[in-house]
């Protein structure tokens, strides 16, 4: 658990798009986004106040975020300075970097001699149990996706907004970086040790009230050849009662892999429920969401009824209709 | 890569069964087994020469390989002074315990002094880039369970005796840590960090000669509620040309879930083929290696009758009637 609120750290950000975990934060978490902390270069603006780090400890702020990414992930040599005196300050370090900020030297020793954490959330050190597919108090909700970035946390993330609105118990659940530092919690579990993905899955979404909803954070694709087992050990380890698919509406071909084409919805529906059954009989897909940001008014609108149509499920777009119809249906 | 030939170590083995990955290694490469090195109180007994660790070195061992395992998988403090001593005699060590060696200080920091290395082979140490999903050549054989533990690296093992001994060009692939101390190398799937399961298991069988096979070893299960990431990530990495279903013929619950029932062989075969064809669309089940351990003769032959009639595929017991029909169906 990361201590909130942040002091987001936008550094040197050459774009807006590089600073896009702050803005998740923001966007999803405002309040725990206290400020930004920009350098004079810094090309990035999430339109909060910009305060020093000694103004945003004097109200209250428990961790400084690295809320930019470069290429690569690495941690630039013109950002240490400053978040050793975040440090000093008194405030945790997090980031879910590439690179660690526990292997910076300067770093490490600072937040030992002062009793600081740094938190690399892309990477665990927690251990987990091996799963035990028992079956467990509370309801869960998963997305599965025909790829990888199709908007999974943003789903999820919108169904528990829309769910809050409507008073009821909800918690997302985090599982790669950009969600963890949004949410203050989670597990990256593409990087847990393959025997306990769906442990760590389990650990992350417990027993609940019968009537609590986790919308866990859905990850990779059943059809990516490098991140299937990912996929399919969240599936089990969450025991999903209701699936979401996620879509990006003019995909053509995996990411990153110009030979694996985008699969056919129905074929991802219903591998995922012959995955999701055996660890919970009664999944059920109860909605489709599509990210149809490449699409224009009239395109997306045609995409969504299609979609709904060929499936008889609430398909939306979670950006330009929300999901209220998704939660509708939970009820 | 260990080096080879082996000193076994099966210092106060219990009985026969902690000794059982002395006992695959003598089994499958007995020139690997240069001899073994057993306390007073030794229960187990590979039936080959006792000999001392200068007796290993003059005969050219090149690794000092722990053969036995005890409840807990811990090294025992009995063992220390004689692991050390075999590194000062000039051996590396092995082990596929859940302890490392590297965490023994005393061998860690002797090995670090005589350059000496320690294999902790269930902990795998290199680096995987992300699988890539891409052909390559070569033809690749992989076992599916219907359960862990279930005879899936006794197949592969035995699939390559029978082709070395026809003159096919054939390398067994290890993918868990008996299988590595067997063979001298792989990797421990089920350890590699999730993201990089399929990239580590392109790594493991990469490409070759277009008559040449690869028989990788199949892990856990994709019915296995902990480990069906494990087992999809290993398909996927292995782009398997040729499937064998392999299957324990009086178990009645997955192992160590009695809530969860073994499942039906043919869906396990139906589901295996749909996540193998993503990588390979040529897969195609070749066999089914039944372990019919449990069974009398009668019942045995009737239950291979029986699954070759309902599958039409070659079913044998790799034990009882040998996996030569399985390499018939292959040429």
């Amino acid at each position: 658990m990361l201590k909130t609120p942040y002091l987001l750290f936008l550094g040197d950000a050459h774009d807006a798009l590089s600073a896009k975990v702050a803005r998740g934060i923001y966007d999803w978490r405002p309040d725990f986004a206290l400020g930004q902390l920009r350098f004079d270069k810094c090309q990035a603006d999430l339109g909060i106040p910009d305060i020093t780090i000694e103004e945003a400890v004097s109200k209250g702020a428990g961790t400084m975020v690295v809320g930019v990414a470069n290429r690569g992930g690495f941690i630039a040599e013109s950002w240490i300075v400053v978040l050793k005196q975040a440090l000093e300050a008194g405030m945790d370090l997090a980031a879910g970097l590439h690179d660690k900020l526990a292997d910076v030297s300067e770093l490490r020793e600072t937040a030992a001699r002062l009793d600081r954490k740094l938190f690399d959330v892309r990477h665990p050190t927690q251990s987990f149990p091996i799963g035990s597919g028992a079956k467990r108090a509370g309801k869960r909700l998963l997305g599965v996706g025909t790829d990888c970035s199709c908007g999974k946390m943003y789903t999820a993330l919108a169904i528990e907004k829309e769910m809050h609105a409507r008073g009821m118990k909800a918690d997302f659940r985090a599982t790669g970086q950009t969600g963890i530092l949004i949410s203050g919690a989670g597990v990256s579990v593409d990087a847990v040790i393959s025997d306990f993905i769906s442990g760590a899955v389990e650990t992350l979404a417990p027993a609940n009230d019968p009537d609590h909803w986790d919308l866990v954070e859905g990850q990779g694709s059943l059809y990516h050849p490098a991140y299937a087992g990912v996929t399919t050990g969240l599936i089990h380890g969450a025991q999903p009662d209701a699936l979401v698919l996620c879509h990006e509406s003019t995909r053509t071909h995996m990411r990153g892999l110009p030979d694996y084409p985008i699969p056919d919805m129905g074929d991802v529906m219903d591998l995922a429920l012959r995955i999701a059954r055996l660890t919970n009989p009664n999944a059920e897909f109860v909605g489709v969401a599509v990210n149809t940001t490449n699409l224009d008014n009239v395109a997306s609108k045609h995409f969504l009824v299609q979609t709904e149509d060929r499936f008889g499920l609430p398909t939306v777009d979670p950006v330009r209709t929300g999901v209220g119809r998704i939660v509708d249906a939970l009820r």
